[in-house]
Order: structure tokens, then sequence, then C-alpha cells
């Protein structure tokens, strides 16, 4: 290990650079957060980060930051730097001319294609490099992006909001405020956190949404519909609010091709999926399609037959359960039939946090799978 | 204010005292939790809480704990001084024969034929008295004591274990181990500390209960089974466990008066209460009736028909909702039908807090009426 390095404050720098990365949330995407620390001694004499797309990388931030202080200083980055050119010259170029002793890596690229080659290349150059520093908490700083590389579909994440005894709606169908201002803020932050958001056509015919980001400053996510047949109304305001472009309908073959045309001349795309079984969007198959849009994360904003749809295919890897604190009784559920009778077919999720957002309770968890 | 008392620190120790008190939880119903605190200048030397039914009060303890270093000092106490003979002599008079200057009360007794004369008869021999200090904090201290004095109506606490999606059960009924052996634990730690548990008869027939306190130490509690037409079966646990003295049905004139009487030969009770307008036993009725037994507190464990009626009579003061990380899907749901249309009828609830046990997530909730 390079002098005055120690695996506590390895662990207490790569913090650090965590932390900083996360100012670029919703800002970077399709590029990952990054961020970087030049350390000499005890002190941190250079911080950057990935601020914006095509920008330049945590690793050029955080030396420029440095000035003259890089010569034989540890360099700590959340994700191995880059060797090829991008958007951006190769930061490993930049970290040899600038004579950094050491680089500490939180963990490795996952793009089959570039991965290993930075930190390869720099130690062929003669510089020391370690790799895995709380590589748990660099890989879930960017987890759509890593799960998008590895496993070529993006990360879903499953957005509900419920009452206390899980139901979205009264008997007759009434499901306004159901959460508080506050947590439709957050809704509206984690849009603007997504590549994309998704709904199924019931919710677009009932609550015709425009799933756009306004409570909260943030760029508006691609809006993805799922509607097999084809049913969504010409003047929803996700195909007439002047931004049809963002918005993508997933169908089948079951679509009506006259119908798929208007809806392209308004600006739309419409892409078929295959069928499933039951003659609906095959789910992983649509997650495969805008994966190979660029698309690295979903948010699945419902409705119930959407949310169970998922579930029952086992394809959401977060669940983010907004629970207003009221009891409805009779009404309608979350969730519909997932075809469980045994108790111990149920799907496990493990809590992952808690908070309260306004009045509501925000439940993050993942599931056990 | 006498010298040395200054607001924060008349706060600090009635915290104290309170805290202390908290150690008599499931042993001295229906005699109120309290604790005591002796001050002289900034040091406490003396404390005391009641421990044990009919034992000594928490003034006894807190002024022998002091030994003789009373004369002067200030005594802080949750709840006002008793002034009559109950169990134990008055606590009045030792503090007057202890020579204590001054009396910190948190909160007066809520019992309106003793309450207030504590004080007076303090005050009218010459001690300092100062009252409602942490006062909310102290009455929630005991909050069936003072429901039950103040509104001749036990405490009710709901308890209820769902999954996240507000399930108790597959469809085809399920419903073991929705909650982990944590929350089972806590379960038996709230029967230990209410005076009573009740369930409907349908939670008896289906599940055969016996409602006693197993996992934790603590003293069963009464066991009150509501049953409009008296079909409880007479090998139910509840009447042939040789506990059956610890056993009350609440029914209606529905009654077949033969199995009443086996049941009473059986050693438990059966009151007949008045009917609701639906036929069954009318809640508040049985509350009363409860109380008139001097039943302070009552833990509404299930099933869900008994929750459903609890809840739309409004008689629910503190929700207990354990959330079994698991998703069910269509199944039987925790709440029946409240009779609520527009979502601004649901229930609205506070979370008092949220706590992880085990696995499980545990809210607690005051209804917003």
């Amino acid at each position: 290990m390079t002098k005055g390095r120690t695996q506590t404050r390895d662990a207490s720098y790569m913090r650090e650079a965590i932390r900083i990365a996360r100012k670029g949330l919703g800002r970077v995407s399709p590029n990952p957060m990054v961020g970087a620390l030049v350390v000499r001694g005890e002190t941190i004499v250079g911080r950057g980060y990935h601020r914006d797309f095509g920008g330049p990388h945590a690793e050029v931030n955080a030396l420029n930051d440095a000035k003259k202080q890089t010569t034989g200083a540890t360099l700590y980055v959340t994700l191995e730097p880059c060797s090829h050119y991008g958007k951006t010259p190769p930061c490993v170029d930049l970290i040899i001319e600038r004579e950094i002793g050491c680089v500490v890596v939180g963990t490795m690229d996952p793009n089959p294609a570039v991965g290993g080659t930075g930190i390869r290349n720099l130690k062929d150059r003669g510089v020391d490099v370690a790799v895995g520093i709380l590589e748990n908490e660099c890989r879930r700083l960017n987890e759509a992006f890593f799960k998008f590389h590895e496993r070529g579909i993006p990360l879903v994440t499953l957005k509900m909001a419920q009452s206390l005894d899980g139901r979205i709606a009264t008997a007759s169908g009434d499901s306004q405020w159901i959460s508080s201002p506050d947590s439709l803020k957050l809704a509206h932050r984690l849009r603007a956190t997504h590549d994309s958001v998704m709904v199924g056509i019931g919710t677009v015919i009932s609550d015709d949404p425009s799933l756009t980001v306004r409570l909260v400053k943030g760029k508006n996510p691609l809006r993805v519909v799922v509607d097999s047949r084809l049913r969504i109304p010409l003047s929803s305001k996700l195909l007439s609010d002047g931004n049809a472009s963002h918005t993508i309908v997933l169908t089948t073959d079951r679509a009506n091709p006259g119908h798929m045309q208007q809806i392209e001349n308004l600006g739309a795309r419409v892409l078929s999926i295959k069928r499933d079984p039951h003659g609906e969007v095959d789910m992983e198959g649509a997650l495969r399609r805008l994966a190979s849009e660029g698309i690295m994360s979903v948010l699945v904003e419902g409705g119930a037959g959407l949310a169970t749809s998922f579930l029952k295919a086992g394809l959401i890897d977060k669940l983010i359960l907004v629970i207003g604190p009221k009891i409805i009784g009779k009404g309608v559920e979350t969730v519909g039939d997932l075809g469980i009778s045994d108790l111990n077919q149920a799907l496990g999720w493990s809590v992952e946090k808690t908070r309260k957002v306004g009045e509501d309770l925000v439940i993050v968890a993942r599931p056990d799978y």
C-alpha cells in the first residue's frame, strides 16, 4: 500500500468521493455519476465530480482543482478512469501527465468493451493502482448504469402510492390526493432522476397524466405507455401537449396500423413488442427494447395492472412505496392477482429504508430474489 | 419559583421521573405508572417509582431513597400525590412529615373524586407546589388511566399485521407467518401491557388462539371475545385451557341461553351487550361494560371484521400496524367495507413513529379525529 494510505482512510476518502459524485444526479445520464479526490499526505488538495453529460470527467475536474499539487499524490475515484476517446480525451493520459503516484478505484467500469483497460493502462505506465474500495457503494451509486451494461436491461423502479390499508382508490374509483404535496414533489424528483417513466394504458385513459417534471427542477424523462392493443386517445396529453416526441408507445401486433400512423404523425414513436402468453406486451421484451434505445432506468408509476404485471414477472429492482396515512376500507387494491395461494410463495422484500415525507411514509425496499 | 429551579431543569428532572416510572409497565395496572425524584440543589438524592399494584407509591420510594436529605428539598413527581387512604397511607402526609419544601407535579390526578385535593392539601399546609411540567408527556405515560377516568371507557389499541400491499392472507386463506418472530414477541409484549385483549368470534373459530403471554415475561391479559350470536365452541382454547376464568364473552340477546349456561359452567363469563343497528354487539356499549369491570385498556387483535367495526365506529385511539415485507396480491384484505366512497371521507391518521422489528416495519399512528 502506498505510503500514508490505510484501509480506514481509503474508505473515508472514497465515501467523500461518492458524496460529491451524487451532485451530478439527474444531469449526467447516460454517463455515470463519478466523484474524485486528489490527496497529498493527509490533505485533500483537489475535488471534482462529473457535472453534466458530455462535460469533463470527475478526474479532470479534481486534477485541475488540485492545480500543481498532483505530483506523487493519490487520486481517489469512484469508477475506473477511461482510457479511450469519447466526448472527452482519456483520463488515463491526464493522470500520467499530472504525475499522480497512486490511483484508488472504487469499482471497475461495467462496460465489457472498456472495463479493465483503464486500470491496465495505468499499471503498464507505472502508476500504483488499487481497485475495489467501497465497491458495493460505488456500484450502488450508479446502479442503473451497472445493470444496463451488465445485463442489457434498464433498472426498474416501481413507485406505488397507497393508503395504510393498501388501497389506491375508494370503491367508486376516487383516487386523488392519496399522497401529500411533499410526496408529489418526491414523485417529480423521481421522474427527474430516471431516463424514462412508464404507465399502463388504463392510467392514460382514466387520469390523462402528462408525466412531466413540474414541482422540482430537472429534466423531463422519456414517457413510455404500455398499450397492447394501441387504445391511446390522440387527444391524450402524452400525444397532444407539444412534447409527443418524448413519448414512446409500446404495443403488439394487435395494434391497428392506421391508429399507429396517426400517433406517429403527432411525433410520438410506436414500438411493436412481442406478445406474452396472454397477448399483452411482453415486459422483458419491452425492457430490452428500451435498453436498445439507450434507456438505463425505468420508473413504473402504475396503475395497478402494470405494477401487477411487473411484480408477477419478477422484473422490479426497487420498490418505492408511498403510504398516505389514511384508511379507506373496501376499494381499489394496489396490487392485483399474482396467482399466489400459499403464503410462502409471497414475494419477499427487504426494507432498505423508511422515512416520513410530509405526512406520508415512504418505504424503499428491494426484492429478496 | 423555588430557589435553584429553572424551566429547563424542571423539564429535565421530570423527564427522568417519567423514565423511571416506565419501569412499572405491565405491573401496576389499574394503578398508574408514577415516577418521583428528590432533588437538593442540583443533586438527585432520591429516586422512586411505583413498582407493583398495591405497593408503596413512587413518592414513598423516592423519599425513603433520599433518607435524611428531604428537608427543604424539591420533590418531582409525574402525577399529583394522593391525599387519601387507599391501599397505602396518603403520600401528602409523608411529604409534610419529611419537610419537603417544594413539590413539582407533572399532571393532576384525572379521577374527578380526588383530582386537585392532593395539590390543595399540600398548599394549605405551606408547601410550594408547581403543576403542569411536561404535562402532555405525563398524561401520555398513563394514557389508558386518563382516558378511563376522564371518559369512562378504556383506551383502545388496534393491532393489525399485514403485507406491504395490505393483505392479511392469500385468497385461499393462508395467513400464517405474515410477521416475523420479532414481531410475534412484540405482539406478546403488547398483550402483557394491556388489561385485556379482544378478538372477534371469526378469529376464535378459524385460528383458536389462546391469547396468552408466552414469548415474553408478563401477566396474561383478560381475554375478550365479541360473539353476537354466541357461537364460540366449548372446545375452544379460550374456554378449555384451564384459564376460562380469564375469558369474557360479549354477546347480545340473540345468544342461546343454554349455550350461555354451558360457557359459564366452564368458568368464563358471558355479558349481554345491547345490539347495534345491524344486530351485532354495540362496540361502544361493549367498551363501557368493560370499563365497569375496571378494564382500562383493550388491545384489539382482529380479525378484519372486528377491526373494521371499530374503525367504522371511530373508537380506535391508537393503531399499531405491523407490515411484513411481502407482497401477496389478491387476498384477504386487512380492513373491510367502511362505506367510504369519497377519498376525503377516508379515516385520517398521524404517524407517530415507525421502526423496524426484525424484518418487519411497525407503524404507530393516532387518528386525526
